[in-house]
C-alpha cells in the first residue's frame, strides 16, 4: 500500500521560513512602487524593436551564449565579453552565483537591502546573515570583514546605490572589503545610471568581484527581464554550470542590443529623472513631518511619524501606489520612486493630505 | 591576512559533476538537432505580436501572476488557471520543482530521457537515480514503483511522449504509477501535440501529478521561452515559493497569448509535420544499415552500423546538423528533427552518403 499523497511532506526542509510572493495589480494608479524608468518608452526604439519578432528568432531556440548582447554591453561597461554573463533579471543572476556558491555556506547581506538576496539564499539552501549597515546606511566594513572571516563565508552582497535606502558605497569602500576577505564580494549596481561610483576599475584587479547591472532602470526594459553581470572568467565559468542553457530569451536578448545602440536617448531621460529626483526631494522636505534620506538613485526612502500602513493605503484610496517597506530594519519606512512631473507632483499633494488627515484622526 | 582568493575552494559540494553547456552555433546549416517547429513562423502572427513591442510592456515589470497568459493556457488545456504556472521555459520549471521537492532527496529518471532532469538534480543538490525504460524503451512501472518506495523518493519523471526516443508511455502506465507511489509525479508532455496520450483526464483524481507542457515545439515560439505546468493548486503553492516572482518576461506572456489565439494555423503546420515525420521514417528504412525507432513525437531516433560521431561529423559536413546522444543507455544513437520536406530530402540523401563513405572506408 502506498503512503497517502501529502504535499508539505514532500517539501524540502528550511523552504517553510518562505512566503510565497503576492503580487497585487493595481490597474490605472499611479506607479511609484518598483523604481521603473517612468518617461514614454522611445517610440523610434520600440518601432525597431518589434520588428525584431519574427521568423526565427521566435521559432528557434536563443543562442545560449548570447554572443552579440555580450559584444555589446562589454563595449557598453568597457570590459571583455568573457567577463559578461546574461541573465533573466538580476534575479536569476543573484540565484545562479547562491546556488554555485552559496549552498551550505554563509552568505552576508548588509542589511536594509533588496530583499532577493535572503530570498535566493533560503532557495539555494544557503544561511543568510544579516550584517547591519550603520544608521546612515553605510556599510560598516570592519564588521563585515568580521563576518566575512568565519568559516563557511561564502558571498557578500553589496548594493549600491543601496535599494531602498538610496545611498551609494564608495570605491574605496568596495576595494577595502575586496582587499580583506576571500569570499566572492558580489556589488548590485543595478541603479548605477542614476549615481554611485562604477566599480568596474576594480574588476581586473580583484578576482572575487562580481558586478550586477540591468536593463530594467535607466534602460526602461522591466518587461524584457535582462539582468547582466561582470566578473573573472572563472568565476562565470562555474556559475555557467548551474545556468539553465537557454535563459535569456532571443526578442530580450535582441532588444536589449537596440536600447543599447539608442542609450543617447535614455541618457536624456536619465537627466530628466535626475532633476526630477530634485524636485521630488526638496517636495519631501516642504511637508512637514516627512524625514527623507537622500538618494543618488532614482528613488527616496522617507518616514512620517505616523504608520507607515496607514500612509500607503492613504496614498493609494487616492489613485498612488508606493512601496511600503517592512521589517525590523526599517519601521515605518517608505519608499518612493521617480516619477514624471505629472506623476511626483498629485503624490506630494496627494502624501500632504493623508498626513493632514492622519494628524487629524490623532487629536 | 587575508587568504588568496580560489574560486575552486568556494565552491559548493557536487558541482564538479557538472560540465558547463558549450552549445555551438552553425550558422548557414539545416537545423535538425533542436525539435524545433520547422515551418516559417506565420506572418500574420507575429506581425500582431510586434505591435505588442511598446510602452509598458516594455518598461515595467511584467505581471508575476501572469494571469492573462494563465487564463488562456487553462482553457486551452481544460484546466482551472489555478492550476497553471508558466515559466520561463520547462528548464525553469523543473529546477523550481526540485528546488521545492528534490534537494536532499531522491529524483527517479526514466532513462533514457530528456538530460535535463538530471542536470537539474545536481543542480538542487537532489540525488538523481536512474530507473532504466525496457529495451523497447517502455517505463518499467514495476522497477519504478519499487524504486519509489524506498525512503527519500520525492519526485519522478516521465517524459512523454519521450524524448529522445520518440515513444509514448499509455494513459494506464501514467495511471498505474500515480496509484502505487506517494512522491510526486512529473509527466513531461513538451511533445504532446504530435502524439501520445494527454494526462489532464488524470489531474483532478491524483494530486500528486505534475503535467509540463511548452510552446517551444509545436507552437514555435522556442525563442521565446514559455513552458508552463498544470499541477494540483496546493502544489503549485509550494513551488511558488522558489519561483522568481517576475519570470516570465512580458513579451513572451503575451507573444504566447497571441500564439494560442492563432492556434488553427499551427494545427495546420502540425499536420504538416506527422506528414513529414512518416516520409522521414519511410525514407530511413530505406537506407540500408539504418535501424530506425517508431516515434509520435517530431523527431525520430537511429542509429547506423557505424561509430555515431562518424555520421554526425559527415553530416555536419555536408551542411545538416542533428543530434548525437551519448552516454551508455543510447550508444551509437542519433537523433534526428522531423523537418520540412526541403531538409529532410537533403538530409535522408546526405546519410545515404555518409553511410556509403564509412563503409568504403572499412573496407
Amino acid at each position: 500500500m502506498r503512503a497517502p499523497f501529502a504535499v508539505t511532506s514532500l517539501i524540502r526542509e528550511g523552504l517553510d521560513k518562505l512566503i510565497p510572493y503576492d503580487a497585487h495589480l493595481y490597474p490605472g494608479v499611479i506607479k511609484l512602487d518598483a523604481n521603473e524608468n517612468p518617461y514614454p518608452f522611445p517610440e523610434e526604439v520600440s518601432r525597431r524593436i518589434g520588428q525584431l519578432a519574427a521568423g526565427d528568432l521566435l521559432s528557434r531556440y536563443p543562442d545560449s551564449e548570447a554572443s552579440e548582447l555580450r559584444r555589446a554591453i562589454a563595449a557598453y561597461a568597457g570590459v571583455t565579453p568573457e567577463q559578461v554573463m546574461v541573465g533573466n533579471g538580476s534575479d536569476e543572476l543573484i540565484l545562479n552565483i547562491l546556488l554555485t556558491f552559496g549552498t551550505e555556506g554563509r552568505v552576508l547581506i548588509t542589511n536594509p537591502t533588496f530583499s532577493m538576496y535572503k530570498i535566493h539564499s533560503l532557495v539555494a539552501g544557503a544561511r543568510p546573515i544579516p550584517v547591519p549597515r550603520r544608521s546612515d546606511f553605510s556599510v560598516d566594513v570592519p564588521a563585515l570583514v568580521c563576518y566575512a572571516r568565519q568559516p563557511e563565508s561564502r558571498v557578500i552582497f553589496i548594493c549600491s546605490p543601496n535599494n531602498p535606502t538610496g545611498n551609494a558605497s564608495t570605491l574605496e569602500e568596495i576595494e577595502s572589503v575586496l582587499q580583506q576577505v576571500s569570499c566572492l564580494v558580489v556589488v548590485d549596481q543595478a541603479y548605477l545610471e542614476f549615481g554611485g561610483e562604477d566599480c568596474v576599475s576594480l574588476l581586473n584587479r580583484y578576482p572575487n568581484l562580481v558586478i550586477m547591472r540591468t536593463f530594467s532602470k535607466a534602460f526602461a526594459l522591466a518587461g524584457l527581464r535582462v539582468g547582466y553581470m561582470l566578473a573573472n572568467p572563472d568565476v562565470l565559468r562555474q556559475i555557467k554550470k548551474v545556468k539553465q542553457p537557454f535563459n535569456l530569451n532571443s526578442f530580450s536578448q535582441a532588444a536589449a542590443r537596440v536600447v543599447l545602440e539608442y542609450r543617447d536617448l535614455f541618457r536624456k531621460q536619465i537627466q530628466d529623472i535626475l532633476q526630477q529626483r530634485e524636485e521630488l526631494w526638496q517636495g519631501l522636505q516642504n511637508i512637514e513631518g516627512v524625514t527623507a534620506y537622500p538618494s543618488v538613485a532614482n528613488y527616496i526612502l522617507f518616514r512620517t511619524n505616523h504608520e507607515s500602513k496607514a500612509i500607503y493605503q492613504g496614498l493609494l484610496e487616492k489613485g498612488i501606489l508606493i512601496r511600503r517597506l517592512g521589517g525590523p530594519e526599517l519601521p515605518g519606512f517608505l519608499r518612493v520612486s521617480v516619477g514624471t512631473p505629472e506623476e511626483n507632483r498629485p503624490f506630494l499633494q496627494a502624501l500632504a493630505e493623508v498626513l493632514k488627515q492622519a494628524g487629524r484622526e490623532l487629536q
